[in-house]
C-alpha cells in the first residue's frame, strides 16, 4: 500500500468519527438460543444431519443457511473513493457503510471484507476460495486496469454473482439518468453524441452500457486525450476502448471531443474549463460526477446545459450508485443467485429511469431515499434471469 | 472435496432444519441511517475523513471499524464434526452456529465463512489475505495434520489471534475438567498417568497442554497404538508427540497404554473395549468426548470410574468448547487484539474450573449456559496479555 499523498490532519470529534466509533455492522443471531434444545438444533448434533443433507444435495445451501441472503463486499483498497491506493484497514469505512445500505435499501447481509492486495492471480484466488461462503460477491474500490480481469476471471470461475461496483453500478445508474434526460430535451440515444471524460473503471463501463442502450456515438478520453488507435500508450482496456468506441476517428484532447457533443459525463476528477462546456453543441446534457468536486461546477454547468448531473446529495439530479447495488443483488438473489448479464443491467436502467414519471430538468432520476427503487431494480433484473 | 461415505437420507421435515431455514445470522447496521443526514456520515462524503486518518494511524481501525468486535470463524470443510471432508458449503452449518454462539455468551459479532480446500500454502494466503477485515481469527474444523501448519504460519504471518477451536477450546475445557477431577479424587495432575486416545488436532492439544499444566506422565495413542520413538510411520507432529510424550517409554496397542492408566481422554471416536476399561487403576478419570458417540459408554465408564465427562449434554460433565472459545476471544480483543498465548490457555482452564467451587463426581465443569463463564475467562485471558 502507498501512503496518501497528501498528509491529513483529522479531527477525531467531528460528526463522521462519532458515527463510526465502534464500527457500523453486526452479526447477530436470527434464531433464538434460549437452552440446551435450540443448542442441539442450531449446534451440535442437530447441525450435522443439515451439514450432510447440504453435502450431499449441495442447493440446499441456499436454503439452510444465511448464504441466499448474504453478498460479500470486497475490496483491496487500492482505489477507495477518491482517496486512492489507501490500503485493507483503510477502505473498510466504505465497506461497513455499503453494507449499511444494502441491508437498509434492499434487506440483503452483506459482509464488509477487504483484503490484503496481491497480483490479479492472488486477488481472484483469495476472493474465489471465500466464495462459497456467500449468495454473490460486490467487488469495490479495486484499481483500474487490474478490476477488470479480476471481475471477468471470477465471473468464469464462480457461479454467483460478481458485480464490480464501480464499473456497473455506476453505468446503470448513468443511463437511467440519460434516459430521462433525453425524455426531458426530445432526443433519441441513437442521435446523441457523448463524451466520456476518464477510462478507469466507470469510463469503460458507462462507454459499454451506453452502446448496448443505443447511443453510437461514444468518445472516451482520458488524462492524454482521445482514446483513438493511432495512440501507442494504450494500455489493453482503453486499446478495446479504441476499437469499440469514436467512430468519427477523432484524435486530440479532451477539449476538442467536446466541441459539439451533446453529453459529457465525467467520472475522472480533474476540471473541464468553462470555454470548453461552451464550446459543446446548444443545451447539452452534463453530468459532473466527481465527487466532491464536479469536473464541472453546477453553476457553470447551468449556464449552457439543458439538464445538469452530479454525484452530490445537495444538488438535483444526484447520480448515486445506491440507486441500483442494492436492488441488482436483491434480484440476483431473488432468481437463485445468478451472474448478472448486460440484460440485467439495461433493465435496471430502465426501471430507475421509470421511476421518475414526468422527468424534469431537475428531476431525472429518482431521490435515494425515494420508497420502492431497489424493488423495482431487483424486480427488472429477476424479470431478465434465466 | 470428497463425498461422505454413507448416503443419509436427510428428513426436510425435521426440527433442526427447521432451526436452519433461512440461515442462522445476519448481519445489521448499529447506526441509523435516518435520511441524507446519516447517509452522509456513514458513507459519502463523511467516511472520507474516517478512510483517511484510519490510512494514517491504522491503530485507529480498531476504534471506528467493527473490526475490533468481529472474529472471522473459517473452515475448508475437510473436518466438520465427526462427518469428516464434507466441504466448504456442507460445512457452513457449523460456522453458522459458531457465530450464533459467539454472540450469545460474548458479544462477539463472528462472520461465518467456509473456503475451497487447497494447499497449505493456498489456504494460508486465502485467510491471511482477508485477515484486515477481522480482529481475530477461529480457525475450526480443518484437517489434521495440514490444521498444524496453517495455524503456525498464520500465527507467525498475523498480528491479531488465531485459534484453531478443535485444537486448544478442546484441550482448555478438558483441562479445566481434569483440575477439577483431579479435586475430586484428592489426587495431583503431576501424579497422573494419563492416556489420550486419538493423535489429531484435538489430542495433540490435549497432550500438549496437559503437560504445560504440569502432567507429567502423558501416552498418545492412534489407531495403530501408543506413540513412541520406535515407529517408522509416523508423521511430523507424531514424530513430536512421540519424541515429547509417553516417559516410560511404552510400546504397543491403546490397551497396553491404559493398563494402571489414572485418566483416560479420548478425542478419536472409536469404542474402548470394557475389558480395557477394567485394566485401569483404581477408579480412574474417563472422559469419553467423541459425539456423539462416546468411545466409553457413561454406563459403562461409572462402573469402573471415579468420574467420568463426555461431549454430550444429556449427560453430566459435558466437556464443550463453548466454554472456551467465546470468552477467549472476547479477551484478547478486549486486551487489543492480542495473540492467545499459552499463558493464556492455562488461565482459560483454570477460569472455568474455579467456576465450580465445590467440584463433585457429576460436577466437574460448569454448565454450558451457566453464567458468567465467558465473562471469567475473558478476564482470565486479558490478565495475561501484554
Amino acid at each position: 500500500m502507498n501512503q496518501p499523498e497528501q498528509t491529513t490532519s483529522y479531527d477525531l470529534t467531528a460528526p463522521a468519527f462519532a458515527a463510526h466509533e465502534g464500527g457500523k455492522v453486526e452479526v447477530r443471531a436470527t434464531k433464538p438460543l434460549r437452552g440446551f434444545e435450540d443448542l442441539s438444533l442450531l449446534y451440535t448434533p442437530g447441525v450435522a444431519d443439515v451439514c450432510l443433507a447440504i453435502a450431499q444435495d449441495p442447493s440446499l445451501s441456499r436454503r439452510f443457511t444465511a448464504r441466499n441472503n448474504t453478498v460479500a463486499v470486497i475490496s483491496d483498497g487500492t482505489a477507495v473513493l477518491g482517496l486512492g491506493d489507501i490500503g485493507p484497514l483503510g477502505a473498510m469505512p466504505v465497506m461497513e457503510g455499503k453494507a449499511v445500505l444494502f441491508k437498509h435499501f434492499a434487506g440483503v447481509d452483506a459482509v464488509p471484507i477487504t483484503i490484503e492486495s496481491g497480483s490479479v492471480d492472488e486477488l481472484v484466488d483469495a476472493i474465489a476460495r471465500m466464495a462459497p461462503s456467500f449468495g454473490g460477491i460486490n467487488l469495490e474500490d479495486i484499481s483500474a486496469p487490474r478490476c477488470f480481469d479480476i471481475e471477468r476471471r471470477l465471473r468464469e470461475r464462480l457461479d454467483i454473482p460478481v458485480f464490480h461496483d464501480d464499473q456497473h453500478g455506476t453505468a446503470i445508474v448513468a443511463l437511467a439518468g440519460l434516459i430521462n434526460a433525453c425524455r426531458v430535451v426530445g432526443r433519441e440515444l441513437s442521435s446523441l453524441r457523448v463524451v466520456i471524460g476518464g477510462a478507469g473503471a466507470a469510463g469503460v463501463a458507462v462507454s459499454d452500457l451506453f452502446q448496448l442502450a443505443g447511443v453510437e456515438d461514444v468518445i472516451v478520453a482520458d488524462s492524454r486525450g482521445i482514446i483513438e488507435p493511432g495512440r501507442t500508450d494504450l494500455v489493453a482496456h482503453k486499446q478495446r476502448l479504441a476499437e469499440q468506441t469514436n467512430p468519427r476517428g477523432l484524435a486530440g484532447s479532451l477539449g476538442d471531443a467536446l466541441v459539439g457533443a451533446d453529453v459529457y459525463v465525467g467520472v475522472s476528477g480533474g476540471t473541464v474549463p468553462e470555454e470548453q462546456v461552451a464550446s459543446m453543441a446548444q443545451g447539452p446534457i452534463i453530468f459532473a460526477l466527481a465527487n466532491p468536486t464536479p469536473e464541472v461546477h453546477p453553476d457553470v454547468a447551468h449556464r449552457y446545459a439543458s439538464v445538469v448531473a452530479t454525484g452530490r446529495s445537495d444538488y438535483p439530479n444526484q447520480i448515486n450508485n445506491v440507486l441500483a447495488f442494492p436492488g441488482i443483488f436483491r434480484g440476483a438473489l431473488d432468481a437463485g443467485g445468478v451472474q448478472i448479464t448486460e440484460e440485467m443491467k439495461l433493465a435496471a436502467a430502465q426501471a430507475i429511469a421509470d421511476l421518475v414519471p414526468e422527468p424534469r430538468a431537475d428531476l431525472i432520476i429518482p431521490p435515494v431515499f425515494q420508497d420502492g427503487v431497489a424493488e423495482a431494480v431487483a424486480a427488472a433484473v429477476a424479470a431478465h434471469a434465466g
